[in-house]
């Protein structure tokens, strides 16, 4: 047998998770079988199989690959400090992970495929194991952003971190489905809004 | 044929959304049939095919409810003026719409609901169109309650009103999503998170 180099193995692996995750969003999960795939990434069920044992394996690591690259992109803000304030920390976030994530030009295809594993994750518990582990791990990623706020002097200490962590995980995922419902969301958007809050002249409670 | 009164017709309705949403939200709405939901109500076909032509039609009538319920929730706090703060607003929108929608302590079941409404939203354009609809809806109501925020002085001119509102609704959309995924979002810290982010000291862009 030919010596197969590590990245041939790794385009390889690149091919057949990229054309499962177009089926998967062209389809919906239940619609599309070993064989759609396959036939997506042209390649045999031998070639295939020595990489996943199936749909399920296939949605799981395209799963795993999100948080990697979300985690990736926190790790690279987490190294100024103070971090950046939260609108410009998530606007870079959802910027450096939905664009091109499937293809060119496919953002608002990946936020529908996000959309369907939520849906199946509902059902699943092979799947819903790795997103619970997942955002277990984004909450404290964030969480650790929102001390050095604090430390900083930027954030008052009298919420848990834990709390904005979710709040933040939340405006991400709210406008996840927005791109994937309508459509017609801009990260720009979400920024702003997020600016009108943070320059809120909110009367302290007494 | 006997005469029947509004209210029991209106009973009716109730009984069968309900059941219909709890079948849904326990199966999927490709795995529950008409005769399932037939079966959870306790009534002849007859009886239900009165109110709804099938499984479509009971889709859309539970997601209208949803957004009635929550532009009544708005009504109710657009009475106020200045409107209550963000963090307070959307607490309220999501304690009032979400608890007890299908039944006592059944708010995760009701949000999982949802998710499963946004999955078969990207498939079809009979349940996209009124949640499309919802969505600009409740926007246009945010923005209203932005514009009375600015009215009072208390959130600044320079970002479009229609931002902040997608961002409001990013906010709600992403508790939902976690309700549904994790089970153990509660309203409180998504309103922490909003006071945290509302009272951060950001220094002005120059």
């Amino acid at each position: 047998m030919a010596r197969v180099s590590p990245e041939h193995l790794e385009a390889r692996r690149r091919q057949i998770i990229d054309g499962a995750a177009r089926c998967f969003t062209r389809n919906g999960f239940h619609a599309t079988s070993m064989q759609d795939v396959l036939r997506e990434v042209g390649l045999s069920a031998g070639a295939v199989y020595r990489y996943f044992s199936g749909k399920e394996e296939l949605i799981a690591a395209i799963v795993g690959e999100a948080f990697d690259a979300i985690r990736g992109a926190f790790e690279e803000a987490a190294r100024q400090s103070p971090p950046p304030p939260p609108d410009e920390l998530l606007g870079h976030v959802l910027r450096t992970v939905l664009p091109g994530k499937v293809g060119a030009d496919s953002r608002d295809e990946f936020t529908r495929l996000i959309v369907q594993v939520w849906a199946e994750t509902l059902r699943s518990e092979e799947l819903a194991q790795p997103l619970r582990e997942g955002f277990r791990r984004m909450r404290g990623s964030w969480a650790e952003v929102v001390d050095a706020y604090r430390e900083a002097g930027i954030m008052p200490a009298d919420v848990p971190a834990d709390h904005v962590a979710r709040t933040m995980m939340a405006v991400a995922q709210g406008f996840i489905a927005q791109a994937a419902l309508f459509g017609d969301a801009r990260v720009e958007q979400i920024e702003d809004g997020l600016k009108a809050l943070m320059s809120m002249q909110v009367p302290k409670p007494s």
